[in-house]
C-alpha cells in the first residue's frame, strides 16, 4: 500500500505522485512575527513537520519553504499586525519581527520540529511581488484605485473552487471589509497604499505602499517551488479566503494548475471553544512548556489525526504524558540490556514482531499520515517487545539492536519523539556514575548488616526516580 | 572617566558622545552566509558583542544592527560566494542560505553572543538597494556600462581617507580586478548584470543583476540607523575597499557624514599566520568547539585588546581556561556559601574591595575597551575575595550577595562569560542529591567503623571532580 493524502481541493483521498518522481516540493504558510507563537501554531506546524519526516522516510527528497509574514497581514479593523506589535513594544517593526522570528524558531525547536529548507521573509521578496501584480494587471485581472491594486474576482471563473464558496454567497455571508475603491467588496488588496504613519513602505509604480498578505505566499511558494508545486499546507481556516485567493493569483495569471495536493489542519481548541485572547485561554508555547515537557505536547497532538480538531484539556495532556512514558520504558529496558546482552543472532519470532510492527505503522502513516493509528502500531510493538523481554530467550546483542533500530526509525525519525539529548535527560552522565557508587556504598552497608541505612538509601533513590532491583548478580537500576 | 573610542577615521581614542544622547546605533558587518563560521569570526563577533554589552552596561538604548550577506559577495575570481557553495552542496542557493545562516547564530550563540537587534539579510533590501543607485547615477557619481552599474570614485574627492589610500596609490598598489568596461580601475560595482548561469537575478532599470557588496551595508545601515549613525564596526581587512566604497556611497550621495565612529577589530593568527583554507590551519567554530569549552575560546579572546591581532595556540587555551577556572571557582565558593551564611550587613571592609575592583574594571573599559586590563581588575577583585572568605568574618548573607551580585555584572552581563545554564553544568540538579546521599551513606559507612568503604567511597568522588571535606558541623563538598 502506498501513501495516500486527503486533497482538499478535491475533497477525497487520492495516492500521491509528486510532479517529479522522486522529489517534493512542499509549502506551508507561516506565522505573522508580531507576537509570541501559541499552542495552536503548535499543533500546525507538528503536524506538517510529520508529512515532511515521513515523506523523507519513504525516501523522497523533499524541499519544505515555510514563509514568514514580516509586513502586510492585516486584522479586520485594517491595522497591520507588525505595526501593531511594534507600536506595542516600542520597537522598530523588523526588530519585532527579529524577535519573534527568533521566539518562534526557539519553540519549535522544543517542539523537535525540523526547520524548513528555506523561510523566506516576505520583505525580502517585494520586487518579485511588483512584478507579479504589474502581470496581474497587464492580463486584466487586476486594477489600480487609488495608490493601491486589488485583485479582480469576477476575472477569474474558478475563484472559490478551493473552498466551495460562490462568490454570491461570499458577498452576502462573509464579513468582507468593503472599501469603496474596490469593484467588489470580494476584491482583495494585492497593493496597499501606505498611510502617512505605515513605517514599512516600498516604492512601486502605483506609489508607496506595501504588499497583501495573499501575494507574498504565492510568490514565494512558485519562486522555490516552480509551478505546479506538490503540497500547499496549512491551517483549515486559511482556506478562505487566504488560499482561495492565492490559487487566483497564481492560475489567473500563469494559466497553470498552482498546487498538486492541498492539505489543511485541523484547529486546536481549550475545553470545547477556540483560543482567544478574549476568551482567557489563549495559551503560548512558552507558558504550556513551563507546565508540559514539549515532548508530551508534541505526543499529545499526535495522538489525535492532523484533519481534525484537537481539544487540549490538562487530564488530555497528562494521559498523553503516562502514554508517551510506556513508550520511553520500552525503549529505554531494551537499551539498558544493550552492553551487557550476549552477542549473537536475532531470532526469527522477534524478527517477525518487529516486521509486522513496521507494516502496521507504515499502512497506519500512509493512509493520510494517521498519526493516532501509528501510535496504537506503536503501543502493539512495544507490548510485544516487553513480552520478548520477559521470556528471557534470545535476548541478543543483536537483537537488541534491531529493536532499538526500529523504535528510533519509528519513534524518533518519523515521529520525533526522541529529540537529541534525551538520553541524556533520562540519564545523566554523572548521575550515572554517582548512581553506581551508592549502589557499591549500599551493598557495603548491608554486608555490615547495617540495613536500615542501605533501606534509605535504596527508598530515597526510588524518591528520586531511581529503582534499584536486587538480583543473585548484583544490584541493577532503571529510571522511572 | 568616561568612555573613549578609538576611531579608525580620526586615527586616534576620542570621547564617546552619541549623535543622539542616550542612544547608540550601531552596525556592524555581518558573515557571508555560504560557509560555517571559523574562529576568526569567532573573535570578530565576540570583540563586537563587548562593545554592544558595555555601552548596555552604560545604560545606553542600543539598537544593533548586523546584516547577513546572502547575495554579491564576489571573490577575486569574479565568482559568488554563494553561488559557489550552492553549486558545491547541491542546493537552492536560499537554502544553502537558510542553512548557514542558522549555524552562524548556533555557534554565536554557543559564545554567549547576544543577537543582534536586527539581523538584515541583503536579498530582502533590493528595492532599497535599487534606488540608492539610481540616485548615485542621477548625481553624478554612478554610470551604468554594459547591464552593471559602478561608482566613480574620481567623482568622490574624500574617497581614501578612511584607509589612507590615495587613489594613484590604489590605481598601482592594489590587486582590482579590471573590467574593460570600466572607467577606472579602482571603480567599483554596484549592480552587475548577472550572466546567464547566475540563479539569484532581479530586474532593475539596466536589466537582470544583482548587487554588489559594499551596496548593501550602506543601505542597511542608513535604513536601520538614520544618517549619521553612531559606531560601524568591521574587521580591519574590511578597512579598504569595503568600508572606504561604504563611505563614499553614502556620503556622495546624500552630502552628510555617515559614520561618527569607525570600529576595526585586529584579526586572528594561527602560530603566527593568517588562517587560510590552504594552509590547513583553517578552524571552524564547530570544530574548535569539540576540543575547547566555548567559554575558553570567549575568555581567550578576551585576553586580548580588540584592536590587536591574536595568535592562537593549544597552550594559549589552555592556560586560558586556567585563568577562566580560577575566576569561576571565586564565584562558585561564594554562591555555595550564600544559604548556610548568617544574615547580617556587609562590612565596610568589603563594600570598598567591591567599590575598586568596579572601578578598575570600568576604567579599563572606558579606555578604548580594554578587555586584558579589565580581566586583569577582576583578578585582583578575586584575590581580594579570596583573601575575605578565607580570614572568616562577616562573611555574612548580603555581604556574600553583593559579591555575587557584582561578578555576575562584571563577568556576566558585561563579558559574557556566565552563560545561562553554566550553574547546571556545575552541580547538575540530580547529581546534588546524589552527592547527598553518598555523604549519608559514607557516614554511615564510618558509624560502622567501616572506613575503607567509607574511604572508597571519597576516592571514587575524587576522581569524579567531587572533593569532600569533613568538619565537626558534618561534611560539605565543592566540585573542581
Amino acid at each position: 500500500m502506498s501513501l495516500e493524502i486527503y486533497n482538499s481541493l478535491a475533497r477525497q483521498k487520492e495516492p500521491f505522485e509528486p510532479v517529479e518522481p522522486g522529489r517534493v516540493h512542499m509549502y506551508v504558510c507561516g506565522p505573522t512575527v508580531y507576537n509570541d507563537a501559541h499552542l495552536g501554531h503548535g499543533k500546525t506546524y507538528i503536524n506538517f513537520d510529520i508529512i515532511f519526516r515521513y515523506l523523507r522516510y519513504l525516501g523522497f527528497k523533499v524541499r519544505y519553504v515555510q514563509n514568514i509574514t514580516d509586513v502586510g497581514h492585516i486584522l479586520d479593523t485594517g491595522e497591520d499586525r507588525i505595526l501593531l506589535g511594534a507600536a506595542r513594544e516600542q520597537m522598530h517593526p523588523m526588530e519585532l519581527v527579529e524577535t519573534y522570528t527568533r521566539r518562534y524558531f526557539r519553540d519549535m525547536d522544543r517542539l523537535n520540529i525540523l526547520r524548513p529548507d528555506i523561510s523566506p521573509r516576505a520583505t525580502g521578496h517585494i520586487p518579485e511581488m511588483l512584478e507579479w501584480i504589474a502581470n496581474l494587471i497587464k492580463t486584466g485581472h487586476a486594477y489600480e484605485a487609488n495608490g493601491s491594486v486589488y485583485f479582480d474576482v469576477g476575472s477569474y471563473a474558478e475563484y472559490g473552487k478551493l473552498s466551495g464558496r460562490r462568490l454570491e454567497q461570499a458577498q452576502s455571508g462573509t464579513r468582507v471589509q468593503i472599501a469603496e475603491e474596490k469593484r467588489r467588496p470580494e476584491d482583495f488588496a494585492l497593493w496597499k497604499k501606505a498611510e502617512p504613519e505605515h513605517i514599512m513602505r516600498w516604492n512601486s509604480p502605483w506609489g508607496e505602499g506595501f504588499p497583501g498578505w495573499h501575494i507574498e505566499c504565492t510568490v514565494m511558494s512558485v519562486k522555490y517551488l516552480g509551478l505546479p508545486f506538490d503540497i500547499h499546507g496549512g491551517g483549515v481556516e486559511n482556506k478562505f479566503p487566504h488560499h482561495e485567493c492565492e490559487i487566483a493569483q497564481a492560475e489567473a495569471v500563469t494559466g497553470n494548475s498552482f498546487v498538486k495536493y492541498w492539505v489543511h489542519n485541523g484547529m486546536l481548541m481549550i475545553r470545547g471553544e477556540e483560543m482567544h485572547k478574549s476568551l482567557g485561554n489563549f495559551i503560548t508555547l512558552e507558558e504550556a512548556f513551563e507546565r508540559w515537557d514539549p515532548m508530551v505536547i508534541r505526543f499529545f497532538v499526535l495522538q489525535s489525526h492532523y484533519r481534525g480538531p484537537l481539544d487540549m484539556s490538562e487530564e488530555a495532556l497528562d494521559g498523553a504524558a503516562r502514554g508517551l512514558q510506556r513508550l520511553r520504558s520500552t525503549l529505554r529496558a531494551v537499551r539498558r540490556r544493550i552492553q551487557s546482552a550476549p552477542p549473537g543472532e536475532s531470532p526469527a519470532e522477534l524478527t517477525t514482531l518487529l516486521e509486522s510492527g513496521r507494516e502496521a505503522f507504515e499502512a497506519s502513516m500512509n493512509d493520510d499520515f494517521n498519526t493516532p493509528n501509528a501510535i496504537a502500531a506503536l503501543f502493539e510493538l512495544s507490548r510485544g517487545i516487553n513480552a520478548w523481554l520477559d521470556q528471557g530467550q534470545g535476548i541478543t546483542q543483536e537483537a537488541l539492536e534491531a529493536v532499538d533500530s526500529l523504535l528510533e526509525r519509528l519513534m524518533g525519525e518519523v515521529l520525533g519523539l526522541l529529540p537529541e539529548g534525551l538520553e541524556d535527560e533520562m540519564e545523566p552522565g554523572l548521575g550515572r556514575e554517582l548512581i553506581e557508587l551508592l549502589i557499591q556504598a549500599r551493598s557495603a552497608l548491608r554486608e555490615q548488616r547495617a540495613f536500615e541505612a542501605a533501606d534509605a538509601i535504596r527508598d530515597q533513590l526510588a524518591e528520586l526516580g531511581v529503582q534499584l532491583q536486587d538480583s543473585p548478580e548484583g544490584t541493577t537500576w532503571t529510571m522511572a
